[in-house]
This record gives structure tokens, C-alpha cells and sequence, in this order.
């Protein structure tokens, strides 16, 4: 099994369309410390075959990159399967880019399919003939496997969250809204759990892990009410900074039988973007990795 | 007024993820006859507001490679408003992407508009405030003031299409489902019909004009079905073919008061895309210009 990160920014991608963070106007100034970076999108290998773990706005620009995920007949793609983590944009809209009636395996919670399919009338694209849509239920806590890719094998873990903004004022709050996902094959454990408003909710599923891709969204509460680019703190958005005595690198730490730790989700206005920062530099000595666009993270 | 072409292929893009037609494969290779395009989307600007015609799924890319969108100020765009020809996947997708909480101005008719915002839970992220979208209504024939762009103004006309392939099984068509636009400021009118079925139709909409912008998505009416990628007609999909006795530029030729003549919204499998092809020398010879992305079409 082999993995390899396609995007690496949270919602919006780095630079965002609409901001100009200290962050942003460096990486469109092509300043040698940043790179930019699309949105969070996996993608797992073993037999040839992918399973990407999201779908980002991103994500044709992320398969034309990607050369092993380049059609390999007339009409053909080596993505086999796709599996969502939960219903957010930045993780759903690039399935609307994956028709040209091409045949798909979905793996979801109820929840999140669901709320994607059958709230939203452009979802009939990925419908348009029957076998087009191939629909798994993901179940917290259940194994379930992933023909497609060989022995690889999915399992769910609730990671207390939020819903996605556009369905919060029709639905009620649920476990399987957001969750992490174990990904196992070839005898390897990948856990991404990159949505997580509180670390302690789900420390008990993340080892052992052969690799570990977390929510490294925010570095602080307040970073974007300091930066004047919103007045939300990252709890209100359901992630758990990263850094200080109270972020999820620090309650991770005692936490054995982890191999790489990796950061990725990450926000525009997050610091260890830099290269020069004191934050990146302190993810670095915790023992932490910051993901980017096309880092292999399991080979 | 000033204009630039952002995106000029068909839906799909250039490369298309899933094709190996001859075009992707010759682009995937970095050929030096063919370039890559984005999905169809223009841009038009007056007093440095501007307006996007169509939001395709690849925006984001298309606003950061275009520095006069880039943020003025902390959350900023210069983009003020967007008008949708239709409700076809790649040129509404990109309106999803552009939300961060940014206030915007849609013009639409209101069967694309309703279509798009009322039969689709995601639609809700546009509309997270008061004030956040503003609609106004395109009327076929009638002209509509864009007061964000000084004195621009847009009227719409009929172009018979076909409805978005995700509503054909809920909606009876409609003449609002699909139009061309006639834009004017400043003394100058730009034209865009990207998706014309028969431009017998549309002819009489066209001109005078300054520019215009043709639906340029296949040469032939057997396109797909010759290069084995499909079994559908260019006249199924709504597209009149530009090559031949029947087609489009012919059917133009005798047409007056026209500027430049540019064909977008180009297929991956049209042998236009080709540098080298017989098919692109004709088109020149008969004194039209193939969008590429980043051509500047208004000065």
C-alpha cells in the first residue's frame, strides 16, 4: 500500500481566492519560504489501483499532476474508489468534476451520502446510468473492505465535529457527520483524521498507526481573529489547534506505536507554513511532519 | 470595458481526467502543438470591477493566474459579479468555491438561478448571511444594468439548448434554460454563445458586435463516436459543429458588423486544438481566432 498526499490546505486552498493573509500575499509573490498548496485530498495505493480519501475542489488539477493517476486506455482512470470523511465542499465538490459518465465506488457514512445525494440535484450527474454510482456504507466502528484495491480495508471512528455549513439549520448533529478513517493494507495502518474538534475524542483510534495525517488546520484559538480575517475561533470551526500546551501536538505526545506524524488540513493563516517560522520549527523538534502537495507518505 | 478569456475548454477541461484521446494524450506529453486549458469562463472589467461570465469548476486556478483578481485589501475581490448562461455543471461548480463569506451579485434567468439555488442543498453556503448573494434576474430581451461595473449592461436571448444533464429527468425545457448574452459598456458590445445547438437560431442576436465569443465545443457531428470516446452526437449535446458546409462558421460567413470572431468552450477530442491540423488553418482562414486561456479579447 502505498500513499501520497494531492492536497494539503484546509477549505479554500493556499493562497484563498478572496485573502490576503501575510501568508497569501508571500506565496503570490513567489516568496522562496511558502508554497501554495490546493485542498486536502489523499490518495492511497496497492495493485495499481487508488482509493483517494476526499474529493477536493481541486481535484483535476490534483489528477493532472499525479502521473500514475492519468488515464491508462481511451476512455479510463485508475481511480477506483473514493472515500469521504465527511460532507464538507472542500471535500465533496470535486466528485462533481469525476462524470463524464466514468463509473465510481463511494464509501461514506449514511449521513454524509446522504446528505450529498439526496439533498442536491446535481448529484444526478454521478447517476446517469445505472452502475455509474456504486454506494459502501461506512459504519463507525465495522471494518469494511475495499475490493477494488486488493486486501485493503476501511474502518470509521467518530470524530466529534460539526456539519457541514450549508446543512447545519435543516439537520441535527450526528456522529457519523465527520469522521477519521483506519486504512489498512499489505499488513500497513494509515489513519487520517483531519477533521477533529477535540484530540482527546479520538486518541484511542489513531494508534498504532504506520502514518498518522491529522487536523493541523489552526496553530492557535484566536489565529484569525489576530490576523483580522474572521471572528471565529478554530473550536467554533471544529478543529484543534495544533500548537501550546492545550493543542493536539502536545496531547498527543505521550501517545506510543505512532510512525510518521503528519500535519495536513492546513489553514492559510496558519503560521508553520512558513519555513522560517518559530511554529514550524517547533512542529519539527515535537517530532511532527507538515504535509505538502505530492509528499509520499507511505511508500 | 476590457476582457479576458480565463477558461476555454468544454466541460472536462483540456486534458480531461478520464481521456486518452489523442489531444489529452499529446498534452499530457507537453507537445508543443496543443496547450492546456481550464474550463470555459470570461472575464470582463470596467473601472477595475469585474464581472465572470459562467464560474467553472477550475476558478480558483483561474483567479490566481490572473493577478487583476487577486485580493486588494485583507478579504477582498475585485470579482463584484458573476452572469451563468446556463446551469451546466462546468459553468455553476465554480460558484461553490467562491464563498468564504464573500458578498456577491448573480445574474441569471430566474430557470438556471432556481435551478441551481433552490433544488441544491449546497447552495445554502452562498447564502450564510444577509446580504452575502445578491440575485438579479436576466429577461430574454430585455437589458439589465450591472451597476457594479459602471455603465455595463447584459441581455440575455434564447439560445435552444438542452437543460443540465442533472435536471433533464425533473424539468420540462424552457427558453430560459440556456442563453447567449450581449454585453455593452462603454460604447462596445461583446458577444457570448457557448452553447448554441443551431446557430441558425441565435444569428440574428449576434451582431453588431465588437467581439464575439462561439460555441467552438466540436468540429464535426461524429466527433466522439470517430475517436471512439462516446456514441453521442455533437447536435445531442446541443453543440452545432463549427467545420463543413453545415457548420457554424459557414452558416456565419455572410455576416455583417462583426469584430473578431473567436471560438471557446472547445472539446479535448476537436482537432482545432491541434497547431498543426488542417482543421485549425481552415478556421483561420475564415477569419475566426481559437480562445486559449488568458487571451485578451477586449482592450
Amino acid at each position: 500500500m502505498r500513499a501520497r498526499v494531492l492536497g494539503s490546505a484546509a477549505g479554500g486552498g493556499f493562497p484563498q481566492w478572496n485573502c490576503a493573509c501575510d501568508n497569501c500575499v508571500l506565496v503570490r509573490a513567489g516568496d522562496a519560504r511558502v508554497v501554495a498548496r490546493t485542498q486536502d485530498c489523499l490518495a492511497i495505493e496497492q495493485q495499481s489501483r487508488w482509493l483517494l480519501v476526499n474529493a477536493s475542489p481541486d481535484v483535476l488539477r490534483q489528477i493532472e499532476a499525479t502521473r500514475e493517476l492519468h488515464p491508462r486506455a481511451l476512455r479510463d482512470t485508475p481511480i477506483a474508489a473514493i472515500a469521504l470523511t465527511n460532507g464538507d465542499l472542500d471535500h465533496v465538490l470535486g466528485l462533481f468534476s469525476l462524470r463524464e459518465s466514468q463509473p465510481l465506488v463511494f464509501y461514506a457514512t449514511e449521513r454524509v451520502f446522504s446528505g450529498l445525494m439526496e439533498r442536491n440535484a446535481i448529484a444526478h450527474t454521478l447517476r446517469r446510468f445505472s452502475g455509474q454510482l456504486t454506494y459502501r456504507r461506512l459504519v463507525i466502528g465495522e471494518p469494511c473492505a475495499v475490493p477494488e484495491l486488493g486486501d485493503v480495508t476501511i474502518t470509521a471512528f467518530a470524530s466529534p465535529g460539526k456539519l457541514p455549513v450549508h446543512l447545519i439549520h435543516a439537520l441535527e448533529p450526528h456522529a457519523e457527520d465527520n469522521v477519521g478513517l483506519r486504512i489498512t493494507g499489505s499488513g500497513t495502518t494509515l489513519t487520517c483524521a483531519t477533521s477533529v474538534r477535540d484530540v482527546r475524542a479520538v486518541v484511542s483510534h489513531l494508534a498504532p498507526s504506520d502514518v498518522l495525517l491529522l487536523d493541523g488546520t489552526f496553530w492557535s484559538s484566536d489565529e484569525l481573529v489576530t490576523q483580522r480575517v474572521g471572528s471565529a475561533r478554530a473550536e467554533d470551526m471544529a478543529h484543534h489547534p495544533i500548537g501550546g500546551d492545550r493543542g493536539s501536538i502536545a496531547a498527543l505526545a505521550s501517545v506510543e506505536h505512532l510512525g510518521r506524524k503528519i500535519l495536513t488540513h492546513i489553514n492559510n493563516t496558519n503560521p508553520i507554513l512558513r519555513e522560517d517560522s518559530p511554529e514550524r520549527a517547533w512542529v519539527a523538534r515535537m517530532g511532527w511532519e507538515i504535509a505538502h502537495d505530492g509528499m509520499t507518505v507511505l511508500t
